[in-house]
């Protein structure tokens, strides 16, 4: 999770130059080919690009492509699909913001997949859609396989998925990636609330640097999520002819979860900066309870040593050096002085 | 209160699909249903879903549903009154943020009830329900018999509900489920009261956790209630045929509470931030009481103590030793400089 | 100036009910009739609520109801005008916030006026006033005269208030509520002043109390009128037949007042928040004197009485102690590391 | 500069009243009239207010009056121009925010112009403006020669001025006034740069009270000009007649050069906090210097003097006593440990 | 980076005086002149503004102007295009916000370049620009070669720019120009990944200044940015009827790039404020830390001392200064109670 990505080297270069921004990747990109209405589904793995061919008899076809770093098989794509230079640009740049782009015969959907890794970190993945009247095409940064749930309805061929149209299963697409939102606020709550009990016990420079993890892993989700409301509203309300009435009221629903996530983004980190005042608070706490010890021991000796040095010094006429009972009578003073001193500290609720 | 339901289990299933996210709960569910219009009033449990059919005879009807863990008894109401699966969905799945969908022939209305434990914990159960034209489902979470009133007033047959349309209703039920909150919030306004009496009086950690406590009780309370606003505000000027005029003027009144509700929320969040505040300025207020004690204490003894050592070297050329006077010359030297400085810090109201 | 009113008994009551909520009071409810018009203007003290009558002669009716106490009284006024009973309810229950509800054949607003005590305290009364074309009718919490300035200039026939409709006589109701809240700013602005001089000069635990109960006031005073803003501006905008264009550049002007007010409030909100700022860090600073000192003590006296502790050790052979000058050789070199040391501290400014 | 204006002497009087509010004044009011149209320039002081006249000749008139605090003279203008009373009100009270009133046959305009003293204060001086369709009225509060340059540029006959209409008239009164808020500004921002250098180099309280006063100073400079963004928005915006399009141009750079301003105090009051964040950490990192000088000194010399002491102990059998070599050795074991003590403290980077 | 430009002397000037304001320059402005439409592309230097001539024959032509400082320049472009003297004055000022000024026959658009020197500065340049049908004017505040891959391009001949019209050589300007805070971000984001790393394993004073400074240059950042949002917005839904509809989509993705820095600048804020709390919190855990290590070695040798001093008093009868053990039997305790007191201290974790 870098706070900027480097974007730089696309500098000085004409717009719409298609130029692959984010991890460098050499494995091939793997398409899946989809196609499918009513009982027919038909699923292919493509090598060769010119295979892919818009359908004519009222199927719905779903290319997914799994890798954006190859220039040429976007290009090939924009031209197949005929689609804007900066729309290609833009699935290569993994440095989006979640946006809609309505390019009036086709929409574009740019979301952030996010999923928890087996040591709490939290990846990012871009996954850009492109839905058309009668296709959908996804384009995932990473070989991921984050639509799995979506192909397996697809083969079972349960549920209204292959009943319905190409804006259905974009919202499937999009059902899914938020989905998985919800699996990392939980990880994320969890740790939270370990956190939490953490601080209260014992504040220590390592719990700093959790608090200080949690709070940046919670903006990244945040940059991630937080626009893909709008989009997902923008959906619902959409009144283009291939987003049919039925299909608006699950976008709604969708719509409803995103603004859960961030319902839930902020309350995650309103927890987070308490974390933090509690943490300054109980160090605070424990800095007088120090100083408390502190000012008791050298109360009490300092006076109880002094009296000793006294007798300490050689004078040779201090009449209290000669009596019999001096050196008792003395530790009796300091007996009670150290009594009275313990009492006055507890009076003042400091032991 | 977690701070994240657990939802994943949903993920990966097609839409729509009914699964119960909550606590697990075993139990029967408990139907009971109204059957009312002016002087009649019948009263019926119900076992058997089928008996369940929409009255034909212009009255009104209320099913009201003790428990949604159970899913075949909301697939059951589906089949029954045609209800979309996205909306039995968000019934069985009690992770919801109040809202109000408007699927055209009926509305959906989801709220959160808060009521206080004994021990001063806060329930969040979420209540459901659906308003047709003739017709009003609800589904408690929990069989916390939170209509009980309502009910009372139906069998009673006083005031307006008996004569209104299934709209009033409605609105009694949200009306009952506003009023708890103000209960809610009394009780946590005393808490606060408390704790802000405790804070000035005696900061001590138990007060940190307090704070912390009340910190996160009203983050629950207000992501219980804050979207109620919007879901009442548009009940009352939705232009739907089957809520009346003269039940809107209800709803803005309820829509007033809600607001209320939200204000006094906000209130008491800045009485607790107020609270921290206070405590870390007690605390190092006191840091600094503490560190004059210590300071005077060292002023003190440090340099009657270095006098006294002075006089306890060994050298043999010690002129003052042999000082008949040498002894009692010490100490009162002793006493005028810790009067001199007790004096001094007096003046400087270190003391 | 609790923090939330006891709401909750009117829990589970049905909506409409009239139950008085605020301050349990017994005395009986003052009643005043004034009835104007050009040159005309009489004044009467109602006994019986049937004496009231709407006027039919072109007049204008002012009936000022001192106390909320007695819910028959209120259900009688609604009976007499035919008022809402959700209304009558508003009034009773003194924990409203100001609002304007516009019941179409009258408009009904809620102010909460402010007055300062002589112990400084603000108390808040609710001011719940109906307009009606012709009659104007108003509502106090306590018998505190509030309306003394307007009854007099109705009397005195100064000024348009007697040459205009009801409209203006709500607007000189509002306005002289208004032109209380900056009395009450100015006391606080006052308060405020002279703690951030005490601020400054002398931080101590009494003024951390100071800052606390500003804070609080000013939550209040907020409360109180926030919303008032958004009422006075919807009656200045009003395109009702009985509020005349004329009197809606008045109630632009008091709009203006409010809005003032709201300012004035949050800057005072600033200033206070200051205030704690400054305490903090001076109690801060502070902090970091003392410790100079005590260090300042501790590392001057620390050495010289090691070095004095030195020649007290009973070595049987030291040869320095045998030395003639060996006792002011040493004094000698305490002195001279003593200079140094002052100096060092000097140098840093430590001193 | 107060922070609440003492308004309460208005308090239960008729609106529309005409008090002066604000600092008392004595001095005669000085009345200054310019009737201009291209080539001619005609400039009079006037002593008797009848003289003042619409013209009706087609030139332009500007009543520039100092000082509001005599009411007879502000109630003269009121009847000459039939101005509404409410507006000779707002003049005569210098506590307004800044605002603009569409009185249909003219607008009335108050703004605040802000200047800056030799010893840094800055005063604020309420001006108010009425523009007509061939007059301006311009009223200052004191009689600061605010608009020296237009009348310079009047008289000079240079610019647009004697060639444009009342309009453009006002416009320069505005510009003039914008025109003081960047020298303020200025003014401010050198003594934040100044302020942020003392703060690194050497916190004190006096810096503390530096950052106070210009926390307190951005305020009312925010308070004076925030809501003329809006008026002069609306000036450019307005469809009234005699507001002429070309003006409006000029208008909305005087509506960029408000936002500006804004812009800018802002950007100084994010500064200011940014101050009070930096004396707060360098306190407390002072702080924790000095005790890191203090701890050093306690563990350095606290063992040594141990041992210093336990070697001045008067029991009869102490075999080291008798030692030749028991004092060097015992010298140099103390020795060790201070160095040993020294280095470990310059390994964890205390010294 | 100055808080505040030095505007001052413009005070009391005529407005749409052209005065520069900014650092004062000498060098001589240098204009380029490009016209160009499909195959064809003419590249001039001009030294006589005459030669500038409107093109007739359907070609685009850009004036690129090095330079803001020889108000004389401007004052001839202002003549030879007709361009309002505010606009000018908008020019040579070269302290203004981003915006977006609509003329009708062209529009005036103010950008913010920034760049990073060697030494991590940041400089800011101000870059205006006039669209007109056939032209495009700018105007760069030094004469940093802004535009050299505009250029380029431009004499490549590649892309589309020498195909399309005026628009779309602005919107390319505009590209590079917000391409370039993409390697601002980049740098920043370096520093503060740096900073946070430093101030987790050292906080120092130096730490305090780099984050301070980093603040400052964000803020300065975020307002060269924050309005051109605005400016960039208006251009993509302009409908005035030289701004073409597939330009308009270059502005839209231009607008998107705009809102992703601003985001981003938002989230870099909050990494420093957040490295601020880190700083804070080390600080005083430090602090804690420090006083342990006092409070340890108080605690343990205190005691020790005392006893020490004890038997080292002069009293004639004290019967264990003759014991034969007495010394031995003393160390022994001496180190018991050590012993005791570094057990204590263990369990309480303070070592």
């Amino acid at each position: 999770m870098k706070l900027v990505q480097q974007r730089s080297k696309k500098s000085g270069l004409s717009p719409g130059t298609v130029i692959h921004i984010g991890e460098q990747r050499a494995e091939a990109v793997k398409i899946t080919l989809f196609n499918y209405a009513g009982t027919r589904c038909e699923e292919r793995v493509v090598t060769n690009l010119d295979e892919i061919r818009l359908p004519a008899d009222g199927t719905v076809m779903w290319v997914d492509v799994g890798g954006v770093h190859k220039v040429d098989v976007l290009e090939a794509f924009g031209k197949q699909f005929i689609l804007h230079p900066l729309l290609l640009e833009d699935i290569a740049n993994t440095d989006q913001r979640p946006k809609l782009d309505d390019y009036e015969t086709y929409f574009f959907l740019v979301m952030k997949m996010l999923t928890t890794t087996n040591r709490g970190d939290i990846l990012v993945e871009q996954v850009s859609s492109v839905l058309g009247y009668n296709y959908v095409l996804s384009f995932q940064e990473n070989g991921t396989d984050a639509f799995h749930s979506v192909r397996e309805r697809l083969r079972g061929g349960k549920g209204r998925l292959r009943q319905s149209g190409s804006d259905y299963l974009l919202y499937a697409l999009v059902d899914g990636v938020v989905d998985q939102y919800f699996a990392v606020l939980e990880a994320l709550g969890e740790k939270i609330e370990l956190l939490q009990e953490g601080v209260m016990a014992d504040p220590k420079p390592d719990t700093l640097k959790d608090i200080h993890a949690l709070k940046r892993q919670l903006l990244f989700v945040r940059r991630a999520v937080w626009s893909l409301r709008e989009a997902t509203n923008s959906l619902s309300r959409s009144d283009c002819p291939f987003l049919h009435e039925p299909t608006k009221v699950f976008f709604r629903d969708v719509y409803d979860h995103v603004v859960q996530v961030v319902d839930t983004i902020e309350t995650l980190r309103e927890m987070v900066s308490a974390s933090l005042d509690i943490y300054l608070s109980s160090v605070s706490y424990r800095l007088n309870a120090v100083m408390r010890v502190l000012t008791v021991i050298t109360t009490i000796f300092m006076p109880l040593s002094f009296i000793a040095s006294i007798y300490g010094m050689n004078f040779e006429y201090m009449p209290e050096l000669g009596w019999e009972w001096g050196y008792p009578f003395i530790l009796g003073i300091m007996g009670v002085l150290a009594a009275g001193m313990l009492i006055g500290f507890r009076q003042r609720k400091w032991l």
